[in-house]
């Protein structure tokens, strides 16, 4: 079985040359149906091939009887039959050839007893012939590299390609995940979500994706790590490579009973899987949003190399925000040296504040922030800075957000933008970001947070 | 003086029926333009004087060269004339009988020892007068109440009546806070920022805010405390009221060096001002998101009346992620009564799991949701209810949605709607919350921070 196993590559899973649906549907709010829709739609750069006993033309696709009727290699099946059937057509799969099984179908460990001896049933097969498995009870993957196009999953969610991959066990919380990111208009490279993980678990996947070079940053929803040594070896190593955000599920005697009746699996010890991710150099957060938020900043934005954060606002209060939010989070805020408040003072009002907080004030323009930007991007003693920009009606915002691009996107300081406007009224605004794949955030606190976890994670690296 | 005070009443504040600006301006991108712009704009109830040395005309209305050639009563005067001016301005509104006066103009203690002795003399000549102010460096106030429609304020934002009132004193973290919550479709009372607070303080709106029968929450984000003992007072007696949400900057050094520096505060204790706030029964938080958020459940929903919260979802994971927060915020999530668990089997599929949380899978529709809801609105253990649903694209999502919003209306518990979806996919869902006035969250973390703290505060309110 090690044989079989060690001639096994992930690319098999993230980039199948082709794909089989067994269980393939002519109705349209079956899973069958989505998942070959959804390759199809995405425009999957393999070929797909229905498996159904009775349908015979499917969304355009010739349709086999049975996996074993395909005339051609299957690197990936999809098995959406009842729980009953799966042992049965997994083993076809392994008979067929076929490298993996995304086996969607629920009703195993998460059911109670009989699913579970449902479950060994189909790990047995797995060890047995040498077939891997992802699931059961789970979404699927994606994989949006042009090359590949891999929707192999029935979400609805159309991500568009990125830098940052998604591994989870809940397909909900994946699908949660995606959705946010694609409403702040951020691209995805792989997902996976692993479901029950009675095959496949979450550190094999860090791993490749930790040697995947169009990965930059991993979000990682945890519910149980099977084998805590293990991943914390796996992961210790990819989390010095690129930075991984994960959340841990389960924290509490509810969480860890709703667990069980999940995915099935038994929390050994909540405590102990805090220690075991904190240990792995993971990043960690209890909030989707945040995970989100910073994953942005991370997949666009260069490393701080030290603690020293300057706050450059057009409005005091945020301006204090950021400051007490940064400082509670471990950054430092330190006055800015005289000759830094020299160089700004010639260049800002004379009642612009030039300590640190830098107040512009809310007159100032274009010329003001570039003044500002530079000369804190210079500035030695400065390792990253956060820029509250609150959008005045007096102030010509577009040309504002123009210098701050120009200079961001040069600096190799992070600069992360916080622009607090009325997203409607300064749509040309936003958009200077957005088209330059600049992130900004809504408000002082999110990006003082945001700021806070890079400055973390370069601290972690230099261990 | 004490006796000039106290004939005066903040309706003429929030309520005035007629309203001067000093330094009124033909230019656009102006101060004194955008106030009389909003005012009529908005429709104001009451009488718009513009006062300019110079302009005869400025959008349609007679301007006056002095607020002492005005024929007819003012209770509110906006002064926007440079700082210099102020003093002289102010005695003459005083001299007219203007009641209280908005001084938007800046320059003042928070420049320094030179602004500081300016402010000392307008504080003098509101002490010898009886005039009062709000500000000065501040942004003004709006009252959305029909009868109203005082939009004494240069913002762009323009809210719809609703019944949380602000008060912030720096006038960018006053639009940052209205600006999100129109975002979120949410409504605006009243609205005060104070900035410096030479003269009105904080406590004194609270109080008022505390008997307006239109002001269901406040808001309150603060910089400093001029007077601790009298704030926690007035703040401890409103508090048992209505909720008030309260925000605190310049909780650490950084922070505080800001604040002296924003609006001339020097903040004596930072830690003591927390106690301070904590000690008035104010809900305190970190973050303009949460506070936001949490706002919106207290203008919508009846309090629970205990800590027991049930979790209903249609995804394990999502679930979960609330259990976990609830219970780390002082909630409980007990085991549901087996006469509960009995109830939900007869109405739930054979996999579906009726613990708690309830997890109905991804396949119940409408009739499921109505049996689970009314199943543990009717459970006397349980205080309130925290819904997660997903929309799945083979459920008819919007027949759910109006099962929930009659279920919840008719509740005296709340029901936090967590509605987890894309946005444009699902508008029709969406709208019938939204148009039934019922607050939805993005995500599960959210929907328990802001359960939480509304079990929080009833038990504040009880001690």
């Amino acid at each position: 079985m090690g044989d079989k196993k060690s001639i096994w590559n992930f690319d098999m899973l993230f980039r199948p040359r082709s794909v089989a649906v067994i269980g393939a549907s002519k109705k349209e709010l079956t899973i069958g149906y989505r998942i070959i829709r959804n390759l199809v739609e995405m425009r999957f750069c393999g070929r797909i091939y229905p498996v159904n006993s009775r349908a015979s033309i499917l969304q355009d696709l010739l349709v086999y009887q049975s996996i074993l009727d395909i005339p051609y290699d299957v690197d990936l099946a999809h098995i959406v039959v009842k729980s009953g059937h799966v042992p049965k057509v997994l083993s076809e799969c392994a008979e067929k050839g076929v490298k993996v099984c995304i086996i969607n179908t629920a009703g195993f460990k998460e059911t109670g007893p009989e699913g579970a001896k449902l479950e060994e049933e189909i790990v047995k097969i797995a060890h047995k012939t040498g077939i891997r498995i992802l699931g059961p009870n789970c979404q699927g993957i994606i994989n949006t590299d042009p090359e590949v196009n891999a929707y192999c999953n029935f979400t609805f969610t159309r991500q568009k390609p990125g830098c940052i991959s998604i591994f989870t066990q809940s397909g909900g919380v994946g699908e949660v995940i995606n959705n946010r990111l694609c409403e702040l208009g951020e691209g995805l490279r792989i997902y996976a979500s692993s479901g029950n993980s009675c095959d496949i678990q979450c550190h094999e996947i860090l791993k490749y994706w930790g040697d995947d070079p169009g990965t930059r940053v991993i979000i990682c929803h945890i519910e149980n790590i099977e084998d805590p040594e293990v991943f914390k070896k796996v992961a210790g190593k990819v989390s010095k490579k690129k930075p991984v955000l994960g959340m841990l599920s389960g924290r509490t005697r509810a969480g860890e009973r709703a667990i069980a009746s999940h995915t099935g699996s038994i929390i050994k010890n909540s405590l102990h899987n805090k220690t075991v991710v904190e240990d792995s150099g993971i990043l960690l957060f209890n909030s989707l949003e945040e995970i989100c938020q910073t994953a942005r900043a991370f997949a666009h934005l260069p490393l701080p190399e030290g603690k020293n954060a300057g706050i450059i606002t057009n409005t005091g209060g945020s301006g204090i925000i950021a400051a007490d939010e940064l400082i509670e989070r471990g950054c430092r805020v330190p006055k800015l040296a005289e000759q830094t408040q020299k160089a700004l003072r010639k260049g800002l009002y004379t009642e612009a504040i030039v300590s640190n907080p830098v107040d512009m004030l809310a007159t100032a323009g274009p010329e003001h922030i570039e003044k500002t930007l530079s000369v804190l991007i210079n500035d030695p003693e400065i390792d990253s800075i956060l820029l509250n920009f609150i959008t005045p009606f007096f102030v010509d915002c577009e040309a504002v957000a123009l210098k701050i691009r120009d200079i961001s996107l040069s600096s190799d300081k992070p600069v992360i933008c916080v622009v607090m406007t009325d997203k409607n009224l300064w749509e040309p605004t936003l958009r200077v970001f957005s088209q330059a794949g600049i992130p900004t955030y809504d408000l002082p606190e999110i990006g003082a947070k945001v700021l806070a976890s890079m400055t973390q994670y370069r601290g972690l690296v230099e261990k």
